[in-house]
């Protein structure tokens, strides 16, 4: 799977940003409404919550066959046989989640600048997901990067790019012209009351660029 | 390693306890006073600080041949290749750890009741903490195990036990003519103005018994 992956419309979890819905239902019709990746990403909840959420997520994305990779978590991902891991600069090296996870599994790295997505490729990341590009409620703290870093990045590396950090039906057309391979999204899926539509919209305006 | 390591003296790190001393002197001082398991606990840091930690103390661990056991984050375990990881009750199950860990790096699982203790023997612990048998400023919400439930489970339990909470010189005389294997040691010692003569008070008074 991890070869030909297609990280068009790249779905980031986060509990807090939802409505009441389950989780489970939201991933499903995230993915029916075109969602290629799904992120699990899980803050302040115990291990064993982290756990028991990823293997029902896995159920609903190996149904699917989308690819399933945890946030931050490697053992976690190990765990529940996850697709693989996206590991942030506060997170274990990327090096090190290599050894770990072995060759076959995903590995996505979060790069703010060059600097850090040479070094993310050269440290054996699959992809990188680069931002955050504006700035968002779920990353407040977040130093952004701009379209000309951006740009700079994709000129200089050869694997996956997927941006992240404030993206939704507006400043999904920044990107156009630019050869980015996705669009990671937090809010303007999770937190939708229709996700499906929602992941369609978005989906037709990241195609047309 | 695993097969014959001496649970005497357990030290639980809690940075949030200690003054302005360095976690590696804290834990060096420690392993002079007699310490002879430390269980790196860390909660509320980043990934990436916690795996810089469990590296620093790894050093100081592997230089006095101590092992260094990595509280529920087996992927931090994996990545320093501690000797072991404990798991609590609200953790990844002790048989999913079992299995990422492999048969050699020790698991602990902590019990608090006879039926937790058997369900972990059962799924592959090394060793069971049993606890919180005190209440304790480190675990508020602990439900406290008696003296008479730690008796039941010693009956029913033939791997290693090592109590938990609450553990401190004036405590530590009820576990005589108990035939328990340790006694695991959080403030009692790591928040003690001299790390290494706390150590050595806490093993005289348990080895009385």
């Amino acid at each position: 799977m991890k070869s030909n992956i297609d990280y068009t419309l790249y779905l980031v979890t986060d509990r807090t940003l939802m409505s009441t819905e389950r989780l489970e239902t939201a991933v499903e019709q995230a993915i029916l409404g075109g969602c290629t990746v799904v992120q699990l990403r899980e803050k302040d909840c115990s291990t064993l919550d982290f756990y028991n959420t990823a293997v029902k997520i896995k159920e609903v994305t190996s149904h699917y066959n989308v690819p399933l990779i945890i946030n931050d978590r490697i053992d976690i991902a190990l765990a529940v046989d996850a697709d693989g891991v996206h590991v942030g600069q506060s997170d274990i090296p990327a090096k090190i989640a290599r050894k770990l996870i072995g060759s076959d599994k995903i590995l996505g790295v979060s790069a703010a600048n060059l600097e850090e997505a040479i070094k993310a490729q050269k440290d054996g990341a699959d992809y990188i997901g680069v931002g955050a590009m504006f700035s968002t409620l779920t990353k407040t703290d977040a130093k952004l990067t701009s379209i000309d870093e951006l740009k700079e990045i994709r000129k200089h590396i050869s694997i996956p790019i997927v941006v992240i950090g404030g993206i939704n039906k507006n400043t999904i057309p920044k990107f156009h012209g630019i050869n980015i391979d996705g669009i990671a999204v937090v809010s303007a899926i999770i937190s939708q009351p229709n996700i499906k539509e929602a992941s369609q919209e978005l989906k037709r305006i990241f195609l047309q660029g």
